[in-house]
Parts: structure tokens; C-alpha cells; sequence
């Protein structure tokens, strides 16, 4: 279903060549209207790509009629050369759709450093415009994989309306968003402000809060395109909801998908003086590469956590922490809790939760272990 | 020679137990006089260990007859027991030295969260006392290793004057100094103000940026004690310069000991507008993960250097940087420079300039690549 499951979107997804494989690596997402809202939120990495420098303009409007997405290459740091492929690219999809330039979004994926094969990115772009289908969500989802090992796509159907999506990432996977690429669909009738503010709101508790290994990407992209065509206006915070719920689910699929992971850890910070606090304690221990490795080793290794808390600017005493793993205490007070051998860490999922003892705001943080998968998988990537 | 290299100092190491494979575990090094002087720099990690809380007390004298280390236990996280248990350790070597407990500096290295076998860590204080020699500091130097492949030592010589000293530390290596107990010695008679001030400029540029795998330890001590044995008072800059050089191949030998790595990776940031923005981003590029990895798969991935810079908050433009790797400039203005199969990265070595073109301003910071190997000793660390 993914981004056609909401009405007004068609979708295509076709091998154009720039994979050298000769996998899926070009997809294209129309807004067919009758509205053709739409929001973005990009990378707050400064060294953005080209694609998202394009689409940073064409998104001002609040208005998309078109996304064009490719793997096989990132376009990043491909100086004035790669900016002229996108704007080629859009060009080419206005021409193609009947639209203006202007209105076509850009997304690339894959490595850095490589300029797009134009020859066969260009002609790509027309193909995909002759297989639009109100089906051609799945196979859109599919052709933007990278080291995707599966595709992801959500829905969330409510009364009369519906919001879709689809994402790729598996890895560079952090805050200011993850490497990925996420296309949401909705047929609600929604203006493109209050598609903005969902947009905002749903990927600050979750996109952003998924931070697999701490790297972050150059090209990071999420849309929200609406097509009104469902005729139907949905109360804000129902909408928001919807949208939060779809990021959300793409989100946990992002993280079980995370290269060489053997383990999704789910780090739970409480008792925080604010959401900040618990935010920058939660990124502490989910960046901690020790600890990283000893979850992986299915050691319940609190101290390593401590040693994280400890060096944030959050609001605690040192004396003060308790620390749970997979629901034991192995940490009260700031020193040793119950039996650490009561902790079965056994299965996929890990939980952490961290006591602050300072304050009433909370925050969860995603992460992945540490794995010698990891290390192989990012050290032949571009080999 | 380590720590008895400089006159006046006595040290011995042995094994008292604490371990529980019968490796020398406990270390003594005494200041026999005639002068006492002592600074210390401690972790800057909020949640300190034990020995880190006592010594910095003791250190505000600016006065130390005797250090006691220990490996086999850090002592950290171990609430009021631990504190009793560091403060006992003091007792014990003031009464078998003939000291105050408050002029004994205590230092521990291993696990966090357990507390130390006392049975064993005091009879063993008293057993390095009979011990102490002048050529003791080897055994010292020894003694203080956890998962160290070899023990660690430096010496500077000067016109009638010595700075020498001992390092443990083989990962979770991070600013705010590693993971790591050093103890400096000198028989130059120098007072305990001029020592700090020596001290703290050391390791501001040696210590703190060495940064293996970005994790900072809860017990990371760095002690340099004055004799004044040699009856000579240098000039500050020469002294200062001497205890540089002695903090910088320690630290040089941390990184080469650093674990499961297999490249030492030189990160040298020029043209920064301020040497704490050089800091910022050598730190960035240093904890990319991503970029560590294609390090050790010898891929010269210079796409991931410009996302590690571009998420710090240096000044500097995306199209304005560039990126050396082994003399290659493989990225200029931001994009593709020299060709990247020109990069030899067959050495243990490995150097990274980062060009921000925002000034003239630099810093150099030392990390490892991240290795399956990193994961493995990692993983089962306290199995």
C-alpha cells in the first residue's frame, strides 16, 4: 500500500540503471490532487546534499506535485555539477507530469562523493511516469532501498481518511533525523501549515529519537504530500496523531532493520528535570559504544550506563540513579541493585530504563548494539 | 624506570589477590622527599569513582607522599562502602609509611559496580611497602594493567633534572582523559602550583585528546608528584615542555594499545577559526563511527568526514572544506578531489587533515578504527 494507499497518489518504482546490479533504484510519487499540499522536514546536518538543497526551496511553497527518489547515490558533496543534476532531474519530471519544476521534490540515497549517471537517471524518470499506478506504492517503497534488507511502508486508515508512508534507512541512522528517505501520503483535505506542524511534532518524537549508531546523513528527507482527495478534514490533533502513529511504526521498522543489529534497544530515560534532560541522558547511553558492545554480549553492564549519565549537563545526583534492564533493578541509588543474573536479555528486544530521580519528564531514545556485523557491512560499503 | 626514573621515589607492584587469575594487581609508588608537591587533573565524568572523590581532596593540599593503585577493581558505583573501602586503603599506607592518610592519593582501574576484595587490597598494601625500591617502577607500571596487551612507561631527561611516569588505560578512551591512571614523577624541585599549571596544559593537549572510542571513564587520574631530589628548579617553559613530552608518548602508547584496534588515526583539523572549533570537529570526525569502520576496511570514505563535520557547530562553508587522507587530497571545495585509488592506507597509521578554511587555527586528535575485534573484547568484557 505504503505512499498509494491514500487516494489522489499514484506511484511507480523501476530499475533505471543507476544500481550497477540492476535492482530497483528510481521511484516516483504523483499528487494528483485535487489539493497538492505538502511539508518537509530535512537533515540538520550542514553539509546537505544536493537533492536536499533543492527540495528545501521547492518545499517554501508548501506546495509538491511530485517526488522524484533515487538510490544508487546520494549526491552529496557533489558540488555545483550535482546541483544541476537535480534541478535536471526536476525538470525532467515537470516535463514528464506536466507540472512545474518548481513542484517536484528530490530525493537521493547512497553513497557520497558520486555524481548520478544523468543517462540513465533521465530517461529513468520518463519510464516511471509511464508505469504510474494507484498501485505502485509497494514497488516505489522497494526501489529506494539501499542496504535495505526489507522495504518499509505503514497506513493508518481512519474514518473516511488516510495516511501512508513509506521509508528506507538501515544504518547513518541519528538525530536530525536517520539516512532516510520517508514519503507519507494522505488523502485528508489539510493546509499546508497544519501539515507542517504535524509533520514537526510526529518526527520530533520519533524519527529523531531513533539514533542507531549516532552518524548522521547528509541527505535525510521526510514529506508529507495531501491530496484532499478523501473530500474530508480531519480535526488537528486526530490528524497528528494519525501522522505520529505512521512515523512512528516506519520509525521501529528503521531500527529492526539497522545493519549487523543483533539487538533493538529501547533506552527509557524518567524522573527527568525536563524533556531536554531526558532527551540528551537518553542520546548519552544510546551512543555509548561500550555499552553498545556489552548489550550485544547480552551483559547487563549498568555501570557502563552511569558512566554515560555521567557525562551529560543533565539535572541528577550521582547517588541518586537507578537503572533497570529488561525490568531489573540492577542499579538503585547509584550503586548495586538487585541480582544482575535475574536479567534475561535473551530476546531482540532490550529495555533500559533510566532513573533520574530528579524531575517528572521522560523521554525514549532507539538504539542498536554494537556487532561485529556492523563493523564488516561499514567497512566493505564502498568496496 | 617509569615512575623511578626521577630520584627520590620508591615504588613496587605485586599481587595481592584482587584479580582473581593471580596477576600483579596493586601498585605503590612513594615521594621519599625532600619535597612533597603533587597536582592531579580527574575525569571530568559526573559520576566518579570512589578513588577519584578521595584523591581530589588530598590534592587541594597540593601535597603526596604515596599513591596506591590498584587494578582488578574500579571502585566505582559502589556507594558509601566504596568510599569507606578507598579511605581504609589510605589508613593503611599512612600506617606502614609513616604518613597522613590524607597526604596517600588512591586510584583503582577495572570493573564498575563491584566492590573490592579489602581482605586482599590491605595485606597487599602492606606487602608493596616491604617492597619499595628504586627500580621499582616497571613492577608498578605492571601492576596497574586491566586489559592492557603491555605495560606503559616514558621517561624525559634534562639537564640534572628527570620526568618520568607510568599509564594504564587500553580503551573507553575519551576527553575528560581516558580510561586511564597515569602517575608522573619528577626530582625537579618544583612547587605544587607550578606543577598543576604544568599539568592541566599537558594534558589539555595530550590526554584530553586522545579519544579512542568516545566513552569516558569514571576514574580517569592524572598525578604528577615533585621530589625535589635533584636539588634543580627549571624554568617553567622547559619544565612544562618535559612533561608535555612525557603526557604525549604516554598518550601515544594508549592509542597504540587501544583495544581490538588495527589503525592508529591521526585527526589533524587546520584552518578552523578557533582551536576550540578544530577541537570540535576533530572530536566529530574522531567519533564517527561510520568513517571508523571504512578506516579499518582501508576505504578512504572522505563523504563520511564532511557529515561528521557538518554536524558540528564550527564555522566554516560546505564548499570550502577539504580533506587529505595519507597526503591525498581526495575532497576539495567540498567535493571530489585527488583521485581516492591513490590513497596507500596499508600502515597502522593513518592521518586525516581537515581543512575548515575558516582560519588559522588547529588541533590534532588521536583515535582508532572500530574493529570486530573492538566488539568482541567488548562484548564479553565481564563474562
Amino acid at each position: 500500500m505504503s505512499v498509494t494507499a491514500a487516494k489522489g497518489f499514484t506511484a511507480a518504482g523501476i530499475a533505471a540503471g543507476i544500481k550497477e546490479n540492476g535492482n530497483p533504484d528510481l521511484a516516483l510519487v504523483v499528487n494528483n490532487g485535487p489539493r497538492r499540499a505538502a511539508a518537509g522536514v530535512f537533515t540538520s546536518n550542514r553539509v546537505k546534499a544536493a537533492p536536499v538543497l533543492w527540495s528545501e526551496q521547492v518545499l517554501k511553497s508548501g506546495q509538491v506535485a511530485a517526488v522524484v527518489l533515487n538510490s544508487g547515490g546520494a549526491n552529496a558533496c557533489t558540488g555545483p555539477k550535482g546541483f544541476q543534476d537535480t534541478h535536471a532531474t526536476a525538470e525532467k519530471a515537470a516535463e514528464v507530469l506536466g507540472a512545474g519544476a518548481g513542484e517536484i521534490a528530490v530525493c537521493s540515497t547512497g553513497l557520497i562523493g558520486v555524481t548520478l549517471p544523468m543517462d540513465k537517471l533521465l530517461p529513468g524518470v520518463e519510464t516511471a511516469a509511464g508505469r504510474l499506478s494507484e498501485h505502485g506504492g509497494e514497488k516505489a517503497a522497494i526501489a529506494i532501498k539501499t542496504t535495505d534488507s526489507v522495504h518499509k511502508t505503514s497506513v493508518v486508515t481512519k474514518d473516511g481518511w488516510t495516511v501512508g508512508g513509506m521509508a528506507k534507512g538501515a544504518g547513518m541512522l541519528a538525530p536530525g533525523l536517520a539516512t532516510m528517505l520517508v514519503v507519507l501520503t494522505t488523502d485528508a483535505d489539510v493546509e499546508a501549515e497544519a501539515l507542517d506542524r504535524a509533520l514537526r511534532a510526529a518526527t520530533r518524537v520519533t524519527f529523531d529519537r531513533v539514533d542507531s549508531d549516532g552518524c548522521m546523513s547528509t541527505n535525510d528527507t521526510v514529506l508529507l504530500l495531501a491530496s484532499g482527495a478523501a473530500g474530508v478534514t480531519p480535526a488537528y490533533e486526530e490528524f497528528a496523531e494519525a501522522v505520529r502513529a505512521v512515523c512512528d511504526d516506519l520509525g521501529q521498522q528503521l531500527i529492526r532493520d539497522a545493519e549487523g543489529a543483533s539487538k533493538d534497544i529501547k533506552v527509557e530515560v524518567v524522573g527527568a528535570a525536563t524533556e531536554d534532560d531526558a532527551v540528551e541522558v537518553g542520546r548519552s547511553i544510546a551512543r555509548n559504544n561500550l555499552l553498545k558492545c556489552a548489550i550485544h554480549g547480552e551483559d547487563p553492564n549498568w555501570g557502563r550506563v552511569l558512566s554515560a549519565i555521567g557525562t551529560t549537563k543533565a539535572a541528577f545526583e550521582p547517588d541518586a540513579l537507578d537503572v533497570a534492564i529488561n525490568g531489573v533493578w540492577v542499579c538503585k541509588n547509584g550503586g548495586v541493585g538487585e541480582d544482575r543474573d535475574k536479567v534475561d536479555m535473551r530476546y531482540r528486544e532490550v529495555h533500559i530504563v533510566a532513573d533520574l530521580g530528579a524531575g517528572g519528564a521522560t523521554a525514549t531514545i532507539w538504539t542498536n548494539d554494537l556487532t561485529a556485523d556492523y563493523v564488516h557491512e561499514n567497512s566493505a560499503y564502498s568496496s
